[in-house]
């Protein structure tokens, strides 16, 4: 999947991050979807140094950049995004909902960098964070259970950045039979049906038109009809020659 | 946040996770978004005791339901996906980018189960997983480095199912059997298909999975299911009448 030139000017910003694995997982899911720029925020020593060993990730966490406060962690964006499970009515910021943020920033990366901002595993984004943000992300989750794992957080949010609205139309290229092979079934399995004792020796027109719907119904590629007529082939003649032996 | 009450029918299913804070990470993710089913395949017994006491996730995990096969975590399911971060080219099955295949998930979850199987960190799902699969979902990540962290995939899967918009409007009425009746069709069809000679009488456990996946390919009605269920039973006991008398 080629991924946008523009993705390239978004931030991914890490404050306070405690747990190396966290840290680990961001920068994986980064790489996953395509955005190359980690910075980190006064992180825990330990957690930064033990991520930088974090599976599929450890080029991206190698160029990581560390600053000591938001404000100089931003200095160079031209939107700055804080994510948050809290509810709106906390809050003084104004809160998009992930669907909607999601495409301001997009189209805000067209024209310069973008920071995205995620708190520490405990607390969050502390106010003196926030008030760096022009705004506010939350991801929409359960009010009962709102908190997610940071890793997560951030795959989801960009995800959500990657997603394409319109990859659904996309027509769709299938190989069908014709409908000459499709009847080739139909009677066949019409024949071993009759030979089973399943169907009359006389079936009904009724019997074989039900039949015929059937087979339909299954929506067949060209080559599932040829293996399904192979098959049908063998349990025919193998019907076939234990009947006349018997008969 | 409503969770539309048709996500109480998703069985998020993990087949032979290993590490305990995947599955703990599974969870959560689940209780964010609200799905409040999940069942473990054959798990690492370290592993699924040590993810009970994950954070946030706990009433989740304790009643998460234990199996033993992946065809008898799916016996209830009208519709199994499985997912994957493999390219179309190397796959024997139908496949879905996410934003599409969720879609379709949604509409299913009107009618009836749908499962969703993850595999395990290493190696994903075995050929033998996914013969039990109609179809499978990828996650639009880069060719490059296409292998998501587990309990990350889990999260990006379910966010798209529970994101607006519509997320929560159509769900499908539709009248489909549980795997388990489809499984029943794909064992007499092989029964049968050995019988005819069609089949070596020792068949490889490739030719099984690539009948089970033509079977879910024909897209079953109840119905339909329960007509071929009659026809196949027929044959099978007329097959094995005639071969007994004549050996």
């Amino acid at each position: 999947m080629p991924v946008p030139a523009h993705f390239d000017r978004l931030r991914v910003v890490l404050v306070a991050t405690r747990n190396p694995l966290n840290l680990g997982a961001a920068a994986r899911a980064m790489s996953n979807f395509g955005f190359p720029h980690l910075r980190v925020v006064n992180p825990y020593a330990v957690a930064f140094r033990e991520a930088r060993s974090a599976v599929g990730a450890a080029a991206l966490l190698a160029k990581a950049e560390e600053y000591a406060t938001v404000a100089e962690a931003v200095a160079d964006c031209t939107l700055v995004v804080g994510t948050t499970a809290v509810q709106r009515r906390q809050l003084q910021h104004p809160l998009q909902r992930l669907e909607q943020g999601a495409r301001l920033i997009r189209r805000r990366l067209g024209s310069g960098r973008v920071a995205l901002l995620f708190g520490s595993e405990k607390v969050g984004l502390s106010n003196q964070d926030l008030s760096h943000c022009h705004w506010l992300l939350r991801i929409p989750t359960r009010e009962d259970h709102a908190s997610m794992n940071l890793g997560q957080a951030v795959a989801v949010c960009l995800y959500e950045l990657v997603r394409q609205p319109r990859a659904a139309s996309k027509a769709e290229k299938l190989d069908l039979p014709p409908a000459r092979e499709v009847e080739r079934i139909t009677t066949l399995m019409f024949d071993v049906l009759r030979d089973s004792g399943y169907l009359n020796p006389r079936p009904s027109a009724a019997s074989q038109e039900k039949l015929r719907r059937l087979v339909r119904r299954f929506h067949l590629s060209t080559r599932d009809t040829a293996t399904l007529l192979g098959m049908l082939r063998q349990i025919h003649w193998k019907m076939r020659s234990v009947t006349q032996t018997t008969e």
